[in-house]
This record gives structure tokens, sequence and C-alpha cells, in this order.
């Protein structure tokens, strides 16, 4: 790999993502100078070996990363361009209209900047969860200020190259509606969903499946960092929210024409169709969603085996599943809930799928299929 | 196991639910007798073993398990308490107030009813994805009539554990509200968050990550199915999804507000806040789901490692942490798009991280922790 970014780059922000990128510049041997105003944040950083504290003589960098929390980004970026009069600035903020918006309200430089947001993150946050290979496979969207000079554009799409990741070229507009679709949005239903359990008796929690797992996953996620991002990105998040809405009261409004009625011949014409109409759209949509590698709607077969709970036993599946010559593309375990028995769920080419069922069941598997 | 199922079993509806009851209970050397108004439905159940099928010279059988879709559960089930007036009568829908409702206005014979819900599924249907061992470890929802004799409810009972399932007792209108609660709802928000897909752009999809495909996994459900368990627990389903409208709508309005202004300080008081709760509620909610093995809000300790994306590598690693003696509890493999590497996530009792990242760590393993 050639490395196209030059050092020293400046990271502005030592979380998660700050000290991540700093990680995967020194891997290769990039000069990296860390600040952020907490000194436990920089010390951690510098600790994990992201880089160094700024110092007083140190060159000017060549490239800062704005790496701050969405409602301080801008001004950390009117900032730094003021500082750095020859650098490059980028920020890593989830929302990005936002802050070319205050930025060009404030007459910043936008020739030497260029918004960005790599895709990744994790479950938890701050330096010490930062690691290099966080952009590893994941999209980072490259936002052209509109005035953004074709140089600074690039050096910004190189570091994106350089740490791992797939640079997607997108303005900043297109970003946010985007990311209102496929997470922000995603984010509100998931926490609208779990709320409604906080009155549930725990018999009914009890009943509990996957699909409410699933469902609900995102409703972990911080409030404080959730509120500044939804702040920031209020518009477009809000026009996706009531589009949602307008389809939630025809659902609703259905379920009580369904819910006056005695049967289903007696349900007001059209009601029955609404509700299967609602399921028909959430089909249509999520089958529009990339599969894995990138492949859209890339679909894998599915071997269920049943694997006792005990250590061992499901290296000795995947052993033999590697010894059938079949390469696992992804895999899922599931408990049955207190019972001594896992069931794991191995994604395989479809073309495979007979030959591995055939090569599991001759070795004393018990598939569930 | 001692079981306490007689024969003969009559069982009526042979798709997945149906079928992997009679071959659980053949597996146990139970005569099951099978009945479909599909013959070919019914063909396949017995070729699959699940018993055999109706004959003219068949001895009454003692336990009755309808497995009809929700709509014409009430119609099967009192035909099959006046066809078989010694006979206990249960049924599997996925609701059972509607059905109670129903079978009470026919003036059905409630003594020898009682109404279950196993909560056990499978992505595919039909009796051919049928399985014997469906059940185990899954609560089964004993619904009492009001009016079950109580040998009626024993049988009943008796069969969900010869099956290996976890009987809870719960009445119809408890039962429905839960289901409700934690599959109806999240079923209609996960499609109305696909829906709002189809419109986005290629682009935007490029952008999704693991949030928007857990949020959406339940939207590939079937629209005939699902119109059918909606409509029969319209009343529960709508309640629950008033209530989430009514949050929905304090977050559209906050977002509003926060799309108004130029900046966090002039956001009308509150609408931060408002935000803030509600993905607080969300963290108060999913904190709520009881964890793997039954237990509530159990957690465990996850160890993130990288793995090469080529056939024996995640069996490899698996066998060196059954080596380092820790016991895998989960185990969840993601892959970045578009890499060579995988990235396996492995849930170990929180005690056992530090052993194993260091057992990991020695072994030459890439750790993302």
């Amino acid at each position: 790999m050639t490395l196209a970014t030059r050092g020293p780059v400046r990271i502005v922000g030592t979380g998660l993502l700050g000290t991540s990128v700093g990680l995967a510049l020194r891997t290769h041997g990039v000069d990296v100078v860390l600040h952020d105003p907490s000194r436990t944040a920089l010390a951690l950083a510098r600790d994990v070996g992201a880089g160094r504290p700024a110092g007083p003589d140190d060159t000017a960098p060549a490239l800062v990363v704005v790496a701050a929390p969405p409602d301080v980004t801008a001004d950390v970026v009117r900032a730094e361009l003021a500082a750095y009069p020859d650098a490059v600035v980028t920020d890593v903020a989830s929302v990005k209209g936002y802050v070319l918006a205050e930025l060009r309200a404030a007459g910043a430089d936008l020739t030497r900047y260029v918004g960005s947001h790599p895709m990744a993150g994790r479950e938890r946050s701050g330096p010490s969860a930062a690691v290099p290979d966080l952009f590893l496979g994941r999209p980072w969207v490259i936002a052209d200020s509109g005035s953004s000079h074709p140089d600074a554009v690039l050096a910004v799409r190189s570091l994106a190259v350089d740490l791992g990741a797939v640079p997607v070229t997108m303005d900043a507009d297109a970003h946010d509606a985007a990311v209102a679709a496929v997470s922000h949005v995603p984010q509100v239903a998931a926490s609208l969903v779990a709320a409604r359990l906080r009155g549930a008796d725990d018999a009914a929690l009890g009943l509990a499946g996957q699909g409410l797992r699933d469902v609900t996953r995102l409703a972990a996620s911080d409030p404080a960092l959730w509120t500044s991002i939804l702040a920031a990105n209020a518009a477009a998040v809000r026009d996706v929210l009531r589009d949602l809405r307008t389809d939630l009261d025809t659902v609703i409004d259905a379920l009580g024409q369904a819910a006056a009625a005695d049967g289903p011949e007696t349900v007001e014409l059209g009601a029955l169709a609404t509700l299967a109409q609602a399921i028909a759209d959430g089909n249509a949509g999520v089958a529009r969603i990339p599969g894995k590698h990138g492949g859209a709607q890339r679909t894998y077969g599915v071997v269920t085996v049943l694997v006792p709970d005990a250590p061992g036993e499901l290296a000795r599946l995947l052993t033999e599943v590697g010894e059938a010559g079949v390469n696992l593309e992804d895999l899922h375990l599931e408990h049955a809930a207190g019972r001594p028995v896992g069931m794991a769920e191995i994604s395989v080419l479809p073309g495979r799928v007979e030959h591995l069922e055939a090569e599991l069941t001759a070795r004393g598997w018990r598939l569930v299929s």
C-alpha cells in the first residue's frame, strides 16, 4: 500500500474516531499530533499510541482532522482553518449540512475545508475503545464544500483510502438525507419501540424473542450523543419521520376498523388490504439494503445446526465445515433460553448448501432444516 | 423424560407448527393422526414423519392440536370440540382473545378447550421446514379459557413440557397485550422503517450499517400471515401504536424546533431535553428485555477478534477459545463490506474476558478492544 497521506497530521478530539485515525496513521509511520480539551482523553490517546501531544515547536500540519461532537464541530473547524492557513481541514461529524452552513455563515475559507464521515463506530466509545482497523472496508463519505480545492478533496480522499475505507462522494445535503433514512430514523424507531416496554410486565417481557432484540438493539445508545446528532440533522430526520407517521396513522386506522369488526368478513373495505400493504412495503424496502461484501442483495444459503452448549463443540462444528471444503460467509449463534443447546446459523454460498448439509449429517450433526 | 402426553393426538393443520408438534410426538412414539385441508401439505407432513393421515377406523383422539391460521382457528376448534366430545382441544394461534371470544359466542364447550401459544417459529414456513426441536427451551403460553377443566389444562401443559418448551400461564387478554408489545408492534415498526427505504437512492443505501439491518430484519415477513395476526389482535396492537405515535409526535415537534433554530443555544426551551428523554426512555425499555438463558438482564463480556475470511480460521479461533478453558456463550460474526477480514464477537462470562483476551493475544490473534 502506498501511503498518500503526509504528516504532520493534527487530530483535534481524541475520542473513539479521532484516536482510531491516529492509531491507523501511526501504523504507517505518519507523524500525528493530538489535541483534546480533556487532558485525560489526550493522555489516554497518547498512551495507546495514537500520536503525540502538540508542542510549541511543531511544524504546521498539512492536514487537520476534527473529531469533535457535532454541535461544536463547526467552531473547531473554523478555529483550525484560521490557526493553520496552509492546512487542509476535514471533520468526521455524522452530520454535514449543519457544519457547512455554520462555516459559510462565519466566512470560513471553504477552499481548504472538505467535510467527511466515516461510517464506522463501535458500541463502546472513548480513546480506550479506539482501534486502527475501525475503518477497514467501511464507506467514508467525502463531502466537497462546493468551494473545496481539488487538492483538498484529494487529501481527504487519500486519508480515507490509507485507513482502508471506501470513499463515497456525496454532497452535504445528500449525505444528511441518506443518514437520516439509514441511521437516524432507525435509531429513533428502535428507541420508541423499546420505550413501550417500560410499562410491560415481566411475564410479557419473558415472551421476547430474537425479533424484539433485533429491533431494539440500537435503543441502548447514548442519549447525549444522539441528542446532538438528531438536533444537527433535525430537518432531514423530521421529514422522514413525518412520512413514517403518515404510514403509522394509516395502520392505526386500519387496526381500529379491524378491532371494531366481528370477523374478517365484516372489516370495513380496504382495512385488511392496508395492513397487507404496510407489510409488503416493508418487504420492498428491506430488499433494497445491500448485502455482505458490498454486493447489493447478495443472498446466502443458511444451514442451521444444533450445537451442544459445551466448550469445543462449536469449534468442532466449524472445523468440520472447513474440512467439508465450504467457506463460511457468516455465522450467528442463538441459544434457546434455559436449554443446554444452541443453534448455529451458518451462511454459505447458495450452491454449497446441499453439500454442507450432507457432510454435516454424515458426521452426526443434527440439522434444523 | 417421562412422557405425559398420551395418544392418539390429532393435529389439524400441518404447517410449520403442526408438523413440528407431530414430529416431536412421533420421536416419543405417540400415535399422531394428521389432518389438513391441503392434501399436499398433509402428504408432506406424513412423508417427513410427523404422523399418519386420519383413517375411518381411528380411535377417537385424547388431545386435538389445532394449528390453523388465526382467522380460521376458532371455527376449526369449534368443529373439533363437536366432533370429539371426550377430547381436550388446544390451538397454537399467535392471538388468543379473538379465538376465545368467537368460541364463547358460538357456545362451544370451554371446559375442554385450553388456548396455547408456543413462542417458536422460523423464517421458513410449511411442513418441509418443520423440526422436532422447534420448541426446545421456548416459552409456551397456556391460556385457560376461564372455564377450562384442570385436567384439560394439565394435558396441554404436559404437551408443552413433553416438547421441551417452558410453560407460561397467562390469560388470553394478558397474552394478547404481551405479544402486541414484544412481537406485533416491533413487526409494524420494522416494516414502517423499511418502507421508508423504498424512495432512498442507491448511494444512501450504500451507507447502511448493522443497525439498519437489525431494525429492519423483521420487515421481510409474510404480508398475508401478518395481516391475519394483526387483524386478530387489532385492538391491543392499536393501543400500543397509539402510545408510540404520541411519543413520535413529541419527537417530530422537537426536531421541528431544532430545525428552526440557528444553533443549540437558540433551540426552544425543552426541545433538546425531549430528544434526550426519547433516547433515555429507549435505554430504560431495552434494559428490561431478559438476556440469554432466561436470566433477566444477564450481560456477558464481549471479546472482538479480527478473523481472516478464509476456511478454517474461525474454527481455529474457536478451538483456541476452548483450549483457553473459556465457554463461549454467544457468538456473532460480522464481515466488513468488501474486505477479506471478519470480526468475531465472542460473548463470555464477564469474569473470563481478561483471561480470554490474554490467551488470544498470546496466540497471535488481533483483538478489537
